[in-house]
């Protein structure tokens, strides 16, 4: 069994997210691949930038299950258009915020979310909420960094994360770390390292592996999402988009 | 102190909501317009609808709030993209679902929702849950009927809504009635007196008249949506889209 | 249609809340009437306070039934007897408190309740917890001041508010406020202008305003309690109070 | 050590509870005593009824404490007035529902509260949720009779409440049984015996022998409740009752 | 009737509880008796501790039911076991924890839960999330002193707990105190005095006084656990374990 | 990187679960090994049985961990000892029920859990609350059968859970089905074969396949339990147990 995985990064801008970052991912029997929108916002960080992504990416994921891939991950902590793309497609659709919330929870009792913008909070607190996971919310931090500005300078970014994820554990109560945006890949084994040295063992959890492995034991385990609570939507007329197999429809 | 308020009827089609329908709401100092999107789906019985519903939604409201209008209302029980056109505008922006539902928790102890489609089921579970309310929804009840399909029989369509009220109060436990369709516009009154004739005297909630008078109640109180919930979004690449005061920063 | 408002205020107390309060909220088509109980407490500052208001508010709200009001406001956060008023009388009855609570979940996610003392919080929590909206309570906050000795130094009672407030939104969390005593009315623009020199454009709920508008909203949308949950009570023999209606019924 | 508990009913009506009740649950250093209301309803059945048993209710609580009784029982499952008794007096305040609930909330998972009369379950479900039991509620069931009509035939009534513990059970999951009417006194035995006929040994709550054994622990273990959260009245100028202790204020 | 209630130290450690603990709470009619274990742990601070503390529970609590005694109270905060020895045994098994969490919830709104070890924090969240009672635990402290090293100075050890006590209050929002540790017996009246003398006058649950009235409370009432949630366990090969009654199916 | 992964069955009944069980899961890189207990019961149907269960689980896997396995998977659906074995053990343990849960939270919004037994719902209901996720509990279901009974007639079998799985669906709301027994291994294909047969296109979640694969998934993404809340046990005098690491701690 080969397995391919499309991560579907939801902006435009060309040049943060590369196959560079995935390739380490991939090994005998796993192909990650990797597609940006045509139309959609150039960054993530409100509703408005959400709502501009949706549409194209759930065209992007239709494609790629006509591609023949095996599983969708959506490249960004809120999980923009999860539900929609869930609906269109029948491979599972993970998002990256979904996946790592579940694996703090397992692997521990209450996670904090370190991200970029305190803006986004209530973007954060809504879906945590609609997973569910309220209860096991220990706390939002954030190190108030836009997104496009996110520092090259590595262990700048690794220190002002490592100090956000020892007042989430000390402060907080949390005994888990997610880092709440994709664009911290990497940096999960210096923040590990750093709150090591403080006394604490807790999970630092890198969005993007995290779910590139998760999807991979979902198609192993021959599982994918429920078509009862996401069922194919209805053909009907739409304008302004073109999204394949629903095109026929279109006025 | 004259009062405008703007109905968006996210979808494409002609016909369904007209002037006629809210003409009866207006009165000395109130008046209420009406628009519907140039790109979307012609109708919204899913995620992927609502996806498509959003991104023209945000631009009809950022044109409603030039245009000098007070108030908006999302003509849609899902309340899609509620959120980001907060984010866009700073008027107010009501969604007919977060109203109704608002309202019956207010006037009773367990509301039930009823509506077209099973279909919609997680999507209104979903709502709720994010407007912090899910410990008063009694149930979820439908006719499963599609909207377009509604019948035109005002009759038939007033006694199968009566009958799921009735079960909704009867086996539910429910204490009051959402009328979990925009389309079932002007029904309420003949659902109260059935119910009333079975001895069940409880609110009937037709979403638009009380979205409308909600809308007024905020405008005459001085309050809008929280910016600090809902910061105006960040200028930045777009692409794909012509969203006015964000075009600029179009490509 | 005209409407009149009819606001009980549920204490002995005279000069407190005059009409002079109400009649900036009166227009054409808009009357607001007010009535003081007879028996009761001077001010409500406890459970014991509530228990000794709530006999005669229904004695009142029957009374303002009987007289052709339309709707029923209770004049203080604690919405005391709000479900025995609603039991006793047909037309609706709203609470400074319930009202106050639900618009701000309207408005924003997370609401701070800035009231006058801090021993009045247990009374507080146990209502919104009874509303269903405990989880979007981001916080209690208090000026400390009894209601009677309340300052007549507007400035100084609006820079103690707006002291809270800010604590609210820095620390707790907040993104709405409301005032959380009647006898603050009168000093939301202050308090909001005050955020928003902050940068903090939040809603201010000053209760009484609010509450006179979306009764308005309630009759014009022709909708009032549930009579599932707040039945009419039996007619049986009552000794020591003299409740019409209710009359023929006492020993 | 002798330990006086008083009971309260918080009604008008003799006849209905006598010492004759309670008796037998006196032995060697207990005594329990008892009192009815001079003004107040002659049974409760609403939250109006509730609201005119309070007041007088306050008062008989303080001459009880007055007159040196050690622990005050409130003998109505929806414990009226339990929080401003406890404010007015420091020796523990016991209300049967309250102290029923928690019991079958430590000997089971999940309790029903079996009651008079359908219309009484909106105020169950309150003070359910706001004593924190919710999640532990299985359900409300009642045999649909007023309680001064119920029946002098007690072998009915045993068979009636025995019918719908074993729907409690059987239907919706319960594993323990409060009898939700203090005149059910006595009936716990023969129901208990039929749910054991039917292969089921569950708890079957009496409340007022319940909160007699309680009231007896909490004394023993020199503890009552907090006066953080319910503190003394503020004394105040009061028209329309004589309350001891805060008579002086009153005009 | 006399009442004979057995304790049961989880533990295997001699001296740290001792009949002269316990004797001060028998009187004329009631005899504590008390049992160590023979396998297990010498102090309980982690599930692991808890894990080999359970099984010789069970013996001990089925030879305690055996030997005629009414109630059992497991003497650790932690309940180790009380849902495996309720199973076995039909007489009450209350836990030392359970008992002192719904008392607190009874006596006020929210407690604090101060014991002696910070790593326990997850093993009491979860006991206290699982008898439903999260939404009235205000806070978890610790005195970080282990078991077996609680100083035989009381005053130190009153006034750390005082200390801790008051921060409850104060900072989280207590209202009634549990001592979380069944080594604190004889702490609470010092406890109690220090906060009021700071002001506060709050429950302080001393468990093993508490938890003997308790199940006095039961056995008068003729209460025990239900057996429908708790049913005794099938007869089955055991290996390595010695349990009477399920002895002969032992290979 | 070649991953080991230790199943330990906690039952000491040979010839249940066999390697032959596990031999399909594995593949290049990936090898199961699997453990049973020398003590404790024979099958796990109640609390007491868990009891017995955990002590030598714990044993099993520190030994495990000391042969160098890279994860261990407890194959029970209650996960007994789950917490304890995390304390004992640095590599990542899961539980079949824990997995499972997740797995069905992320796949839809309400799981049904399809067991052997009606006697374990609390002990079920209890660790659904515990991980957080009782939100999105549909229901229990169970065919009624003690494990050791366990049809070898697989097709009435899957006729069985198929059965309860399809009433999970149309009267409790489920969306996704998890197999609440380690012994069903295997039946999920055919159950989902006919529940697809009905229209029901949802998960069918087959716990060991599944915690295999998400222990791969943990094991490549560098992850495994938080220390801060499932600390090392400190070394401290045992009686009655061998346990490898804290051996040379016992008397």
């Amino acid at each position: 069994m080969s397995i391919d995985i499309r991560l579907i990064t939801p902006i435009i801008t060309k040049g943060i997210r590369t196959l560079e970052d995935v390739r380490p991912l991939e090994r005998q029997g796993l192909t990650v691949s990797h597609s940006l929108l045509e139309s959609g916002p150039s960054s993530i960080e409100s509703e408005f930038d959400e709502a501009l992504a949706v549409p194209d990416s759930i065209r992007v994921a239709i494609e790629a299950e006509h591609s023949g891939v095996d599983a969708i991950i959506l490249d960004c902590m809120g999980d923009p258009g999860i539900y929609a793309c869930r609906e269109a497609v029948s491979i599972p659709v993970l998002g990256a915020g979904q996946t790592s919330m579940h694996l703090a929870n397992m692997l521990g009792h209450r996670f904090s979310f370190i991200t970029v913008l305190d803006r986004i909070r209530p973007m954060i607190d809504k879906i945590i909420g609609s997973y569910g996971l309220k209860d096991k919310y220990a706390s939002f931090q954030s190190i108030d960094t836009p997104v496009l500005e996110l520092s090259h300078d590595l262990e700048a970014l690794n220190e002002a994360l490592s100090e956000k994820a020892l007042i989430a554990i000390e402060s907080d109560g949390a005994d888990a770390i997610i880092l709440g945006c994709t664009g911290f890949l990497g940096c999960a084994d210096a923040i590990r390292a750093s709150l090591q040295g403080r006394g604490y063992c807790v999970p630092v959890i890198d969005p993007i592996p995290a779910a590139v492995h998760m999807a991979e034991a979902l198609i192993k385990s021959g599982l994918t999402h429920s078509k009862v609570s996401y069922p194919e939507p209805s053909l009907k007329v739409i304008s302004g988009y073109s999204i394949p197999k629903y095109n026929s429809a279109a006025n």
